[in-house]
């Protein structure tokens, strides 16, 4: 069989080992450092005296300490630019984020001013910018007004949504260090982009209220109740109303077009720096057909400023026309003075502990989510090393401390992080410049906004959220796999119709169920001999294959557990059947049967009751059951069932090939199931 | 490479091919069918006249019209003495298991009539006795009591157990039409042996009040309560209370010395016939490591005939002493006649809708699982073929059927099913016999039962749970596969500390969380030559596998999905890292990864992404990624999504040992990433 060196005798002889028993508690031990440590966070502490290990310790959870005594001024150069231009998106996008979520909107300066600190010292990710992001202040707002009114009682739900964010934070950093951070894998790209999409559209659904200058409008985030409570308040529309109205009133049809405007230019060049520069394939969030081309987006700062260049534009237009006296929302005072303490702000009350729970560990497994995600993708792109379980470490300690400073929930939100990365940012330093400059609006500027109009806000923040439906990376999850469109479009429609959880609900549970199925029903397929080769393959992949007379080799490809055991029982069954007896009913001849067990990496007591009643079956009508390639657990558990010598070690064969052999070599010297005969082999 | 008939370049030159595109609707139809009509269940269909197509469906349905032309007088005479010894064990059975379901006893003697009648013409076993079962029976009392008073509106309390029966009914027929039979494969082999284990403690607990004689007795399942209403009611307990009075009583201390013989005989001679004789490898229930031992239970009707014995000597002493005046409990009045109809009692108002359609979907599923698992033993042992779907529609309709008929819910209970088969019994008739049996037990028999102690039956209850418990299957479970032992040991705490929905919400849990872990954690293994060979094996089974140098070879063992895209980046980079950094330090020089996809089954938009993501990784240290044996699911992912074109379908082998050919081969022709020498290859 084109190994010369060899006696045929000595080739079949080669046996398959079972694998020495392990004591239970290592085989544990190994498994569970697997699970929990696949990355073996503790390598670099190996071998190192205890001072040295303290420094390392520190330098873990204290990025910091390790790029500062090397920063340069040219690092602070590119950083201060960086960081200044983030600050002039993150201020009009925070107070925009803040009355998204229902709060008052200097808490999206303070958010903007102590978090970046301290992600400053403890993320390992360079471009991530820190602040606030539209679809966790929407969740926020959408689960804590079901229970507390933000109108009738402010200071309470002002004081729940901390404690949520304490919660969230908490959860966070729990994940990190329980090294659980598998739990963000299960939000799959598809996932995540139609949940992104439908967020967007619920979010930009709500800001009609803002841009039509409506009164009253649903707390409900759902397409249907949004579109019902616009339509039965056509009357208010405030552009109609200020054509009707016998003295016209051209102001806010001004303020409208001064949105509109900052929109144009926003999305006009949104899609430019947000699809285009820096996707590499990873990217969570849009991953388009065209991330291949690394168009450099040179004005990428116009759509930067855009949202700053509106506000002032607006401001100065309500303010020199007095609008705010014809019914245009206005921001109004700002208190300043930075960040006041809140840690007795935190209510712990059991009425409100409930929601504020549930809040914070979905909107807290959002942000991580969106973080973490952003994170990646810009170190994959820079080619550094993101530990996620640290990152979320950082994270929660971000936001336990912000809950505790009158700041609510931030993340690292994927428009800013883009601005940051495109602004030349080098290091988290640009945070702390953002921080700065937010913290110098706070303490001197805030009375500024008190012009700002409400529909520039909401231009923000649909310019923003416009950025977020991909549907090119819709299209191409349709084209590469249909089960992956249907989870993202079971998110979207999920959000859109019902609501943010009920959108991840269903998407976390088409995927697992499209996991679960995978298990459930394994593939089987017939292999067959590519010629010119020892090579056995799929005959439904190859159809040059050849199959061998007198054999049937099963590929099955899964591993069994008790959820497929009775399928593949069955399938095997039926592949004798088929192949015993011809399309003409004619009766054909089969010997054996090979079960190629090199794409199932474990199996469970069911699977081997499987294979013993398969052995079972096939030898009432005369074919004999011989394995190939059986993995070590495999082996180890066929062992310790005593299926093992049931079937027969000497029937057990490291390759396909090896085990054709010993059939074609048996087959022509004597009958199968002939106890000479198997002594022979 | 072993190939002389090849020119080397050839050989490197077999290309994977890329799937050829099928229309979308074709591979979601083929899909479909592989999910939902595995065993091709309309393959006889195919090809024959219209009236031969009615006649085929009509036995598909009705399997008697198969077997019943064929029916012998001799078959007749071993289904007629089957029949009658498993009416012997029905009867006894019927009315402690309709007291264990807080019914009147009598629908014990009704559930043995009509549904073996209807299970006789539509099922597909030759050796399942119809009748009903503990666990249900129990399951029913605990989940309906809960919402309704047995004692206090005994009339809706019937009602609505008619009512989840029919529900339990129609849920299975239901499943059964669906194809849908693969649910009850999440219930593996060790839950149930867990479950039933820690039912039949359940059971045998709740009988500490009849054997007791207890007045009073929670109506919880668990442990705690029954321990506590035990230990606070020692005062009342029957035979302590007969020898403190001052007449003495020894009446109910004798019924209890037959309770407890009747338990002796049959425990002695229950683990003989339900261990040893029938246990195929598959047994659902038993699974003891001596199952392999075929003795034959002569003595098998000796337990069989023990319960009616027991009744009969029980009722005779109680009979002749009038114990019944003692303060010693009977059954009572019986009605003649046969089963009246119930199908104006179903009850479907809103407010006992809910708790009937749960517990009929509950114990419809768990009755269905033992039904299931116990008819396809006794098929295997007798090597015929049980479909499972078919089943299900016979169970369902037997079920509606019984709802109609004053039955409550009836399966194929183990116990009866393995008596019947020692009995000799042939084919369905038996349960025709048994039928007629009990139908001259209720037209003429019925006054008899009349002093039948209640504590007889809970010694029969308890004398059939036991032989549930499998404590060696655990054992067996805790030698081959200790998670599988875990899922049995939450099954059975969860059943005896909480309840029988908790007992199997756990193990479903563990059991579909191992699943996720193992997609969630894939085994990546290093790969080397196995000497004298071209096969390349995990070097940590094989240990005579021998690495390439400058070449490192990875084998992927589980479906590259979201949930694992994110792990498997990392680990093989660390596989990457710990290959190039020797344990001193030493950099290592490497310049191919070769993927071994063999075993990934299966791959989503994540693992593409990750795919073309470690290719970048690498790239940047000038390693190149080399795929070897995708499956077509994988070509076909990999070609739609571009990120074939990025690799270059001349790097994606055959087989790995094809792959480590050209490696070498341009390794030494030239260095890697060098494009002249990709054209050589």
């Amino acid at each position: 069989m084109g190994n010369a060196e060899l006696p045929a005798g000595a080739e079949y002889a080669r046996r398959v080992p079972v694998p020495p028993a392990r004591p239970f508690l290592d085989t544990f031990k190994a498994n569970l450092k697997e699970t929990f440590f696949p990355d073996d966070p503790l390598r670099q502490f190996r071998h190192q005296p205890a001072p040295r290990k303290l420094v390392l310790g520190l330098k873990y959870f204290f990025p910091i300490l390790d790029w500062a005594p090397t920063y340069t001024f040219s690092f602070f150069k590119s950083d201060l630019i960086a960081g200044i231009t983030i600050a002039s998106l993150a201020i009009p996008q925070g107070i925009s984020y803040a009355k998204l979520a229902n709060l008052p909107p200097i808490l999206g300066l303070y958010s903007s001013f102590v978090p970046p600190l301290v992600y400053a010292m403890m993320g390992s990710s360079r471009d991530l910018a820190v602040g606030t992001v539209a679809v966790a202040s929407l969740l926020i707002s959408s689960m804590l007004s079901k229970e507390i009114s933000p109108t009738q009682q402010p200071s309470l739900y002002l004081h729940v949504a901390f404690t949520a964010t304490f919660f969230a934070g908490l959860f966070e950093a729990a994940l990190g260090f329980l090294r659980l951070g598998f739990i963000v894998d299960f939000l799959s790209h598809a996932t995540i982009v139609g949940f992104m999409a439908g967020a967007a559209t619920v979010v930009s659904l709500q800001q009609l209220k803002g841009m039509l200058g409506l009164q009253h409008f649903t707390t409900a985030t759902d397409l249907i109740s949004v579109m019902k409570s616009v339509f039965s308040q056509v009357h208010q529309v405030q552009i109609l109303h200020s054509f009707q109205l016998p003295n016209f009133d051209p102001i806010f049809p001004s303020l409208q077009m001064v949105g509109v405007f900052s929109h144009a230019v926003e999305v006009g060049n949104c899609r430019a720096w947000v699809l285009l520069p820096l996707l590499p394939s990873p990217h969570p969030f849009l991953c388009g057909s065209d991330f291949t081309s690394k168009r450099n987006p040179r004005f990428f700062w116009v759509s930067a400023a855009a949202p700053l260049t509106s506000v002032i534009l607006g401001s100065l237009l309500v303010y020199l026309t007095h609008a705010e006296n014809h019914g245009v929302q206005v921001i109004g005072h700002l208190k300043k003075g930075l960040n006041p303490l809140s840690a007795t702000s935190l209510t712990f009350e059991p009425s409100y502990l409930m929601v504020a729970l549930k809040t914070g560990i979905i909107t807290g497994i959002i942000a991580l989510a969106e973080g973490i995600a952003v994170g990646r993708s810009f170190a994959m792109f820079k080619n550094y090393h993101i530990d996620g379980n640290k990152e979320m470490i950082a994270f929660g300690t971000m936001n336990i401390v912000g809950s505790l400073t009158s700041c609510y929930l931030t993340t690292g939100p994927f428009s800013r992080s883009a601005v940051n990365y495109n602004a030349g940012c080098k290091t988290a330093m640009s945070n702390v410049v953002m921080a700065l400059a937010v913290m110098i609006t706070l303490l001197f500027l805030t009375p500024l906004f008190y012009y700002t109009p409400l529909v520039v806000l909401s231009a923000i923040i649909i310019s923003a959220m416009l950025g977020l439906i991909d549907y090119e990376a819709a299209m191409h999850l349709w084209h590469v796999d249909k089960v992956d469109f249907c989870v993202c479009l079971g998110a979207y429609l999920g959000v859109v119709f019902g609501s943010v959880e009920i959108g991840l609900v269903i998407a976390v549970s088409i995927s697992i169920l499209r996991v679960l199925l995978f298990i459930a029903r394994p593939r089987t397929t017939a292999l067959g001999r590519i010629p010119n080769s020892m090579a056995y393959r799929r005959v439904d992949q190859y159809s040059m294959a050849q199959s061998v007379p007198g054999v049937l080799i099963l590929h099955i490809d899964a591993p069994v557990y008790f959820a497929n055991a009775g399928y593949l029982r069955e399938r095997i069954s039926r592949w004798i059947d088929e192949e015993t007896k011809s399309s003409k009913g004619e009766e054909m001849d089969l010997h054996y049967l090979i079960l190629d067990l090199g794409a199932v990496g474990s199996i469970d007591t069911s699977g081997i009751s499987m294979i013993e009643e398969v052995k079972k079956i096939i030898e009432r009508i005369d074919i004999k059951l011989v394995l190939a390639n059986p993995g070590s657990e495999v082996m180890k558990k066929l062992d310790s069932s005593n299926v093992l010598e049931a079937i027969g070690h000497e029937w057990i064969f490291l390759t396909v090939a090896d085990a054709v052999a010993a059939c074609n070599f048996a087959l022509h010297k004597c009958k199968p199931n002939d106890s000479s005969c198997e002594d022979a082999v």
